[in-house]
């Protein structure tokens, strides 16, 4: 058989702007409509952030249910969201806001360690994720049923992930997403090497994607669908499609990948094929 | 400046025969043939073995000359020939006869360690390259002014990598192949895990290319674009395009490393830019 | 040439007390006889943390001038001073008392990345070192003429590394200590497989110590001196010398590693010996 | 609890000669000596290799029989005979005569792959382990209930391994004995990175000895007992203590090896811990 290749659009992210590319979705019907646009180009899996009026995050569930709710009319892509807040929001409470929205999302993002962010308005801000606000998190993703996503942005981080599911507060298969190139100070570079380094130590039972962020996420993401199987694309990494050329749409990255993935003779996975890889129940 | 991949085509080799894919190029016509083929696909060096009428590996130096000639006819695509010979071309003196061809080739392998032969009809004979058969055959190449391709087979092989270097017969930028999954005993499989590993024990000052054997060759030759600058395909190595579908020609193999190159952003060296990578002398 | 050992002794650290072991040394005249027991049974180097009266973590200049003068009136072995500071002691300006004190030490740690603590009095408390703090302590060494010995605790950090050599802020060889087991968030766990992955990303020209916490330090620092020659001991990171028995003191640790070095038929180097592998003045 | 080092000693070998060492057991008498001499000092194994009247290497069962009662007068030792045979011994019955012995050993070598003699009067003679030979061995071993040693001299003998496992003809759990820096053409150098690699592919259900030659053979060791719990040590592998001195007897390589152990807090299997380790049954 096969393998299925699952990948996952991350659509905005929470550092750049439209005044970057201006084809970022920032905004709940943009984001729909990305959401939508990459499922029909053959991603499993949307990972959101949400954005108030002006463009900056947001933790309000309001905003993140009309996001969901938009999606779920159009298809059954995996809805996954960031609990990483940004320099502008920075509580746990408002963190965790998607996960409050009335329609939840079935994924969201456990970051595993705590980075500095080194650029922009919030140059110094901490990106603060200590053991204790990975067990709140954690534990309030058990609780309200939603898949954790391991970020991990170095080798160290794999002791705060080794440390939630000695304590149960994950569950298999736990579900990793290795992140190279984060500019934050914390993050790994993004090269073959660190990303070798990083496979190896993925723990038993678990699953991995990988993210790369800017230039590498090209490379990176096409080495990680021969070593896994598991890709992350999108804007929110990397807003060019080629040197100097930015991305027309998260979509054009999405097909990109598809087009690697069958020219390296791999199927790509339906959004039903990656809940049963992740262990996620299917929608009812 | 973009990275620019330097494409071998592996046209025939010892092992397959026409009974196993009949597109295999065998006599000197189809041979050059299909090196011209591959190079207006985008190929820069073609990797020959001759055969006899039979179809049988054949150290004539005459065949080698008419394939030489007819290639050169028609392009400028670097010449490397085989010295491995074959099951029923052991001796030292006839797997060297494309050294004594009139046009000569620009690069011929050279084989770095002692394998056996696992299957068919010479299963248990021994494919035997002594450090002497090496010293031998590098002090040849070096006499004729034909860059070694230094086959390595395994990791154990890099110390008769390391003898040729430190003994002066082979001159920088050191050329090395390394190849995963050589069925004969002695080969190392082909994963990602091993291709991370050789390409670890790459000495300095040396460039090296990957070659695997079987279905790896699309996912490594991928990998290797990515982690180094030269891969080799063709049905030397592998005579399938995708699973239970035989490879119409080695032109459709090269074709889908460019298409796949081209997805990654990446260039195709042409001959001339791949003599200047590998330290060649152009032709005159 | 037999190979020589350069043995560091991390006499004392920020964290431990006289609670844990009663026989760190705390106070100066206690971290001076320390020392130069140390020196005695083979270490070339000493790493200092000055406390105050009460036995907390101090950047007093004027506690640091009199450890080196009590250290100096002995012997030479290289003094290595913290710029680490403590749970109670984060400011930059504090943190880099040891460098304001007469007698300089002739290295001060350099801390390559931001940690959190986890554990004690100060859980919670960021050990910051954003790239802005270590531009400014590098800075302050250069300009003292104190050579920067850079502490990195997870492999993200040779980002940081890489930096300040891109920037000139340290000079060749450059000097890093691979800390593995540190409690912190952001430290790695100690075990042989970190360890050479450590090792393999210390930069072209950087010599490398390594140091390892808790139990880890036996068996790390031994194979520390089979794959490099700088080893780090001392109650500062291991207050036990076997299994539920309490360190004597640090000359225990340190005869300990010399007798290991002997029966591995290595030499152990002298302070000058020590100076010159790392590009440190001889003291005159 | 702590972990138990099983120490081998490699006795004899069948390479060096009492002109190299004139301390070389080679007659019944002075190996079963030297087996007690090494078992007194902690050894829980002795590998053995028997020698005709001439010193020469020799697969008579009588030989190995006498060299079996002499030593189970005195002691339980795990005894592990060689099936390697020499330049001069190279049938596969020949090989195997220490399997017909009376007092049978109750472990015995299973090489891995095919290399070439190198050095000295054989050189270029094949060290033949094809695997029909490989499979040969394993089925006799099988049938005697004699517990196969295999050797992996490279990465690529992992593939046999694997093959014999596969295939049911050796059971769990697996022991694989890894050796670094054999001369032969086809053996790896001996250093910690291949070491490394090594140990990496050990496959799963495993346990795993570490030999080095020469030199190589005290830090390679060392570090073996970190990373894993049975090491090699003897004349066999190295006739020197250290630099220009020869050993004066295997025993002497013994007590360095347990020195070393019970600085590293280490303890000493006995043989019986080791039989249960091995999977071995104990002498009745």
């Amino acid at each position: 058989m096969k393998k299925k290749i699952i990948i996952i659009a991350a659509l905005t992210g929470g550092i750049q702007r439209k005044s970057e590319n201006p084809n970022l979705p920032e905004q709940p019907e943009e984001i729909a409509k990305a959401a939508v646009d990459c499922f029909n180009e053959g991603a499993a899996m949307v990972h959101i952030h949400a954005r108030d009026e002006e463009g900056n995050p947001s933790g309000d569930p309001l905003i993140y249910h009309r996001i969901h709710g938009l999606i779920r009319e159009k298809c059954n892509v995996i809805i996954n969201d960031t609990t990483g807040g940004g320099g502008n929001l920075t509580s746990e409470d408002h963190r965790m806001g998607c996960l409050r929205a009335e329609i939840k999302p079935e994924v969201a993002s456990l970051n595993m360690g705590t980075m500095v962010r080194t650029a922009g308005k919030y140059k110094g801000v901490l990106f603060s994720n200590s053991r204790s606000t990975i067990e709140t998190f954690a534990s309030e993703m058990l609780k309200e049923g939603v898949k954790p996503e391991m970020e991990v942005y170095n080798t160290a981080m794999f002791r705060e992930v080794n440390h939630v599911i000695e304590r149960g507060l994950v569950k298999k298969p736990y579900y990793v997403n290795l992140i190279l190139g984060m500019p934050h100070q914390g993050g790994i570079d993004a090269s073959p090497k660190h990303l070798y380094h990083m496979i190896d130590f993925v723990p038993k039972d678990a699953v991995f994607a990988v993210t790369a962020v800017g230039k590498a996420q090209l490379p990176l993401t096409t080495m990680a669908m021969i070593m896994g199987d598991i890709v992350r694309v999108g804007m929110e990494d990397n807003i060019y499609y080629g040197k100097g050329e930015l991305a027309a749409s998260n979509a054009q990255l999405v097909a990109r990948t598809v087009r690697i993935a069958r020219e390296l003779q791999l199927d790509i996975a339906s959004p039903d094929e990656a809940r049963e890889r992740l262990g996620i129940p299917k929608l009812t």
